[in-house]
C-alpha cells in the first residue's frame, strides 16, 4: 500500500477523553475515529489489525471443530423473557420498539437466540455434541462508556455456544475450546494467561478467563512461579500457612489508643507491621432458613492487618448477604461492639477467621471498648478461634494453592472467557433433546467468548513505546514500512523504493511505503511508521544505495542495520514471524 | 466436511410463509433460519456461500482502489438531523432512545456518518479522490418483510462512498465503480446487467442499477439486442417511429358507442386493434409559478391505445402533479371532457401526445360526448397535434434508444446500485476542503451499493430447478460433493471414499461428504446434494469401484460421466471454474 492512496490521519495530539494508553495509541495513529460516545468507526489502518484478529480467532474456532453461523443483532424481547433477562438485565440492555411497538433488543449476547436456534433444529443426541460460533457486532448501553474500544458500546465479539448431553462431553469441548483460545493468543503474539475465574451471578460450574497481561488491566491475576497455575485474584485460593500457631508468649494487655481506628493508625501507633494486628469487618447478615423472620444477625470477619477481604469469598459464607454490605455503627453496637475497636473478646456474633488470621500469636486487637486496643492477644488462650475459611486475597509471595512455587501478582485484561453454562439457559427455554433411549433431555451448554475488538486494544496495552504502537507481527496492519529519504526529489532513491515495493509485495510482505513528496519531512515518516506500529521498516537512501545496503531496523528495538540490497528479501523472511 | 460434523438440517416442507422460490430453497436447504419477522440467522451451509460474496466484493472493490473501513450500525441522530433526513425518513428507519435517553437509529445506511467522518478527516483536496467502503450489517424496519433474506429487516449491504472536488474526479471513480460491480458480478457467476436507472427523489445526476435477470425479478429491463444498452424500463426511452405520419385517408365519423369506456371495450366495437385506438390520461396539474394561485389545471396525456403511461416519464413535465394523480370525473367534465370518451377534439387543457400516438393515423378516438367515438380521426385535420414527448413504457420490439437493434424486456433483481449523490449531504453537513487555490469548496459525492446477503437470493433465483438450487461454482459453500453408496457398510467403498475425501481436500477442493451411515438412505443424500446445490458431484459405489470408476455428474446437468480413479482430480480441475 502507498501513502498517497491510503487514508492515513495521524494525529500529535491525544485527545482529551482518552486516559488509557491503548485510546490514546488508537486515536493518535487514526486506527478509529469518534461517532458518538462508545461509538467507533475502524479505518483502514484499524481495520486491517481487527480483521487479523478475526481470521486468526476464525481459523483456530474452525480448527477446533467449531461451527460458524451469523445471529441477528437485533433479537425479539420474548425469547428474553422466556429466561427472566428481559427484567433482570439493567440499562446496558439496548430496548426498542419496531413500528409494530414490538420489543426488541440490540443483542450484547445471544445466549437466548442460539438457545431458541438449537431447540428448533436440534431434536437427537445424534447431533451433538454440537459447537456454534459468531463474529458479530454487539451492543451494551455503558453508563459510561470509556477507554477507546476497550469499553465500547458497540463491539465485535466472537461468541461460540455448545451443546451437549453429558457433562463429560462438556468437558471435552471445553477443553478443546481451552486450547483452542491459547493457540489464538499465541499466535495473535501476545503475553497471556488462562486464569481460575468466578462463576459469578451467571452460574454453572467452571469458568475461565483469557487475560492479556499489561501493566494498566484492570483485574489482578495471580499465578505461580513453579506450576501453570493462574487465577484471578478474586478466585485464587489463599493457603493456610504451613506449620503449627506459634505459642503464646505475650501478657494480654488492654491499651488506650484514643483515636486510632484504622490498621494503619493502630500499627503506627504500637509501632508494629500491620501484619501483627488483626481487622475485624463486620457485615450484614442474611437468613439461612427461609423462614427465618426479623432482622439476619451481622456476621464477624477476621483477618490479618496485612490483607484484604475478598469479597466473592466472604459472600460464599452460608448467613452472609451477598451482595456483601458493611454493619452500620449501630448493628456493632447491638453485638457489643465499637466501631474502629472490633475485637474478638466478647463479641455475640458469628465469627470467621482468615486462614492466616488464625494463624496469628500475641497480637494487636480491638478491645470492644472506645478507644481501646489489646496487645499480647492470643487465639484460645483470650478468646476462642473462631471457624477458619480462606477470606482474604492472594498476595504476592503466597505459596500456590497447587503445591509448586509461591504466587506473583501481575495485571490482565480480560479478552477471552470460556463458561460451562450447564442448564441455566436450556432448562428455562426447554430445549430438549431424545437420548439414545428416547427419552427427552435438557442440554448442557458451555459458552466462550472473545472480546474481538477489545484484543486489539489490549494488544496496544501490552506492545507500546512513547513513540506508539509496537505490532507483533501477526497483527500488523502492515508487516514492513518503507521509508525512501528523497522520494521524487532522489531518481536513485526513487527508482530503488518503487524496484523494493515491488519486490517486497510480490514475496508476499503486506508493504507500507511512506511515498509522500518532499514536502512531508523524513521526520513526520519516521514518526508516523513508528506510531502506527509497524513492526519492520526499511530506509531508502542516497547513501545507503550508494553502498548497495538498506538500513533495516525492527520496531521493538530500534537497532539499525545495514543490509545488502540482495539479501533484503531473506532478512526480512528471517524476521517477520508469520 | 463430513456431514457428521456439519449441522445440515434440510426440510422437505417449504414453510407456508415463503413464496419466492429463494426464500423457499434457504428454507429447505437450511441455509437460514428465521428468528422472528425479517431477521434470519445463517445457519453454517448459507454462511459460507455468503461469505464467498463477501470475499468477492471485497477483493474487487480493493482492486478498484477503495478502502475498507467499519462503521457503527447505531447512529446518533444529530447527524440525521443536520440532513433532514430524521424527520423526512419513515418508519422504516428504527429509531432508539438510549439509556441517557439520547436518540439513535440502527442505520439503514451510511451518509450521514461517512460525511461526518469526512468532514472530520479530509481537509485537503490532495486527500481526494477518496473511496471509502464497508461491508456491514444494516437494518430497515420494513411494514411488510417478505421473501427471506431478499427483504428482511436486518441485512448485509457494502456500501461505499467517494468523495471529489470535480465532476470529472467523480465520474472517474463512478466509472471504476462501474467497471469493478461488473467484474463483482461476472466473478459470481451472474447473469446480469447493468441498466440506467432513475435517480428518482435521492437526487443527483447520473445512476445505474445492477440486476440479476431471473424471471421472478421485481423489476422490468429493457436492453438491445445488438448493444449494451440497458435501462430500467421506469428510465428507457421510446423513440419516434421511424419515417413519416402516414396521411389521412378515411372520413371522420361520430360513431355511437354505448358504454365502450376502455380500450379493449372499444377496440372490441370497432374490431380493429389497440394500437389503432387514442388513449387519453387525464391527469391533476400543478403550479410551475408559485404565485399562481387557485386550483390548477389539469393536463391530458395522449398515448397509443397498447401503450403503457411511464408515470416518471409523466411526472417529469412541468405542471404534472407528482405523484402523478388522474383527475375526477368532475375535473375531465371542468376541461369539456367526459369520462371513457375523452379525445383530442376541443378539449379546454394543456394537451401531450407521445410520439407513437403523435405517429398515428385514421385513428379511433374519444368524442368528449357521452357513449360516442371518432373513427377516422387524424391529427392537424381534426385536432392540432399536441405537443409531442416520450410519455410510454418501451415494450418488446421498439428500436433501442441507442440507434442499435430492438428492445427485449427481461425481469431483474436489483441488487447493486451506483450514484452520483452530487453534494446533497456534503452541502447540508457542511464537509468541506481547502482547494488547490486554498478556497473552501463544497466535496461532491458518489455512493455505491451491493445488497450482499440479497445477492444470494438473487443468485438462487436466477439458478434452481424442481430439485433445489444450482449454485455457481464461485458461490457454492461446497464445490464438490461425495455421495458414498454403502458407507461403513461396504468397507470398499468406506476405505476408496475416505481416501477420495483426503485427496480432493488436498488438492484444495471445498468437499461436501454425506459420510452418514446406512440410516440414512442413498436417496435421502441425493436429495440433500441436489437440495443445496453443490455443482459437482461424485458418487463411489462397489460396481463402479469394481471397475476402477466413479460416478460424476454436474448439478447443472444430471449428465453422469464414468471417470477412472486415478482421473478424477484432473476431471474435477477442468470442470470446477473458480
Amino acid at each position: 500500500m502507498r501513502a498517497t492512496e491510503f487514508l492515513l490521519t495521524t494525529e500529535k495530539e491525544t485527545p482529551a477523553d482518552a486516559v488509557v494508553v491503548s485510546h490514546q495509541l488508537m486515536m493518535r495513529s487514526g486506527m478509529i475515529r469518534k461517532l458518538a460516545a462508545g461509538l467507533y468507526t475502524w479505518m483502514p489502518v484499524g481495520l486491517r489489525t481487527l480483521r487479523k484478529v478475526e481470521a486468526i480467532v476464525r481459523e483456530e474456532m474452525n480448527k477446533a471443530g467449531a461451527q460458524e453461523v451469523l445471529m441477528p443483532a437485533v433479537q425479539p424481547a420474548e425469547l428474553w423473557e422466556e429466561t427472566g433477562r428481559w427484567f433482570q438485565y439493567g440499562g446496558e440492555l439496548l430496548r426498542v420498539k419496531d413500528r409494530h411497538n414490538r420489543d426488541f433488543c440490540i443483542g450484547p449476547t445471544h445466549e437466548e437466540v442460539i438457545t431458541d436456534l438449537a431447540r428448533n433444529n436440534i431434536s437427537s443426541y445424534r447431533q451433538l455434541p454440537l459447537n456454534l460460533y459468531q463474529i458479530q457486532t454487539k451492543f451494551r448501553d455503558e453508563t459510561r462508556p470509556r477507554f477507546g474500544v476497550m469499553r465500547a458500546r458497540e463491539f465485535i465479539m466472537k461468541d461460540a455456544y455448545s451443546f451437549h448431553t453429558s457433562e463429560e462431553s462438556l468437558q471435552q469441548t471445553y477443553d478443546k475450546m481451552h486450547a483452542a483460545y491459547t493457540a489464538i493468543f499465541n499466535r495473535l503474539g501476545l503475553d497471556f494467561r488462562p486464569v481460575l475465574a468466578d462463576t459469578g451471578s451467571i452460574g454453572g460450574a467452571k469458568s475461565h478467563e483469557f487475560h492479556v497481561l499489561a501493566s494498566s488491566g484492570e483485574d489482578d491475576i495471580a499465578f505461580s512461579t513453579d506450576s501453570d497455575y493462574a487465577a484471578n485474584v478474586e478466585l485464587a485460593e489463599a493457603v493456610a500457612p504451613a506449620g503449627e500457631r506459634p505459642a503464646a508468649t505475650a501478657v494480654l494487655t488492654k491499651v488506650s489508643t484514643p483515636a486510632a481506628t484504622s490498621i494503619d493508625d493502630v500499627a503506627a501507633f504500637f509501632k508494629v507491621d500491620a501484619s501483627q494486628v488483626l481487622k475485624a469487618i463486620v457485615v450484614r447478615g442474611a437468613h439461612t432458613d427461609e423462614k427465618a423472620e426479623g432482622e439476619p444477625a451481622p456476621v464477624v470477619l477476621f483477618l490479618r492487618g496485612d490483607h484484604e477481604l475478598n469479597e466473592i469469598k466472604a459472600e460464599k459464607i452460608p448467613g452472609v448477604a451477598a451482595p456483601l454490605q458493611f454493619a452500620s455503627d449501630a448493628e456493632i453496637e447491638a453485638i457489643g461492639g465499637v466501631t474502629g475497636f472490633v475485637g474478638p473478646q466478647g463479641l455475640q456474633a458469628k465469627c470467621y477467621v482468615d486462614r492466616s488470621a488464625a494463624h496469628m500469636a500475641d497480637f494487636i486487637c480491638g478491645a470492644n471498648d472506645t478507644d481501646a486496643h489489646f496487645s499480647g492477644f492470643n487465639w484460645e488462650r483470650d478468646a476462642a478461634l473462631p471457624e477458619v475459611r480462606d477470606l482474604r486475597n492472594v498476595v504476592a509471595g503466597d505459596p500456590s494453592p497447587c503445591g509448586k512455587g509461591t504466587l506473583e501478582i501481575k495485571r490482565g485484561i480480560e479478552v477471552g472467557h470460556i463458561f460451562q453454562l450447564g442448564t441455566k439457559y436450556s432448562e428455562s427455554m426447554n430445549a430438549t433433546v431424545l437420548d439414545e433411549n428416547g427419552k427427552t433431555r435438557t442440554m448442557i451448554m458451555g459458552c466462550y467468548g472473545i472480546g474481538v475488538s477489545r484484543v486489539v486494544a489490549a494488544a496496544i496495552e501490552q506492545n507500546h513505546d512513547d513513540n506508539g504502537i509496537i505490532w507483533p507481527d501477526a497483527i500488523a496492519p502492515f508487516q514492513v514500512g518503507i521509508v525512501p529519504m528523497g522520494y521524487q526529489k532522489s531518481e536513485a532513491v526513487t527508482k530503488a523504493t518503487d524496484e523494493l515495493y515491488e519486490q517486497l509485495t510480490a514475496a508476499g510482505f503486506e508493504v507500507y511505503l511512506d511515498d509522500r513528496d518532499k514536502k512531508t519531512s523524513p521526520g513526520v515518516k519516521f514518526a508516523d511508521m513508528e506510531l502506527i506500529g509497524i513492526p519492520h521498516r526499511v530506509v531508502v537512501s542516497d547513501r545507503g544505495l550508494e553502498a548497495g545496503k538498506l538500513e533495516y531496523a525492527a520496531r521493538r528495538d530500534g537497532v539499525k542495520h545495514e543490509i545488502a540490497l540482495a539479501d533484503i528479501v531473506a532478512h526480512l523472511q528471517s524476521q517477520v514471524q508469520c
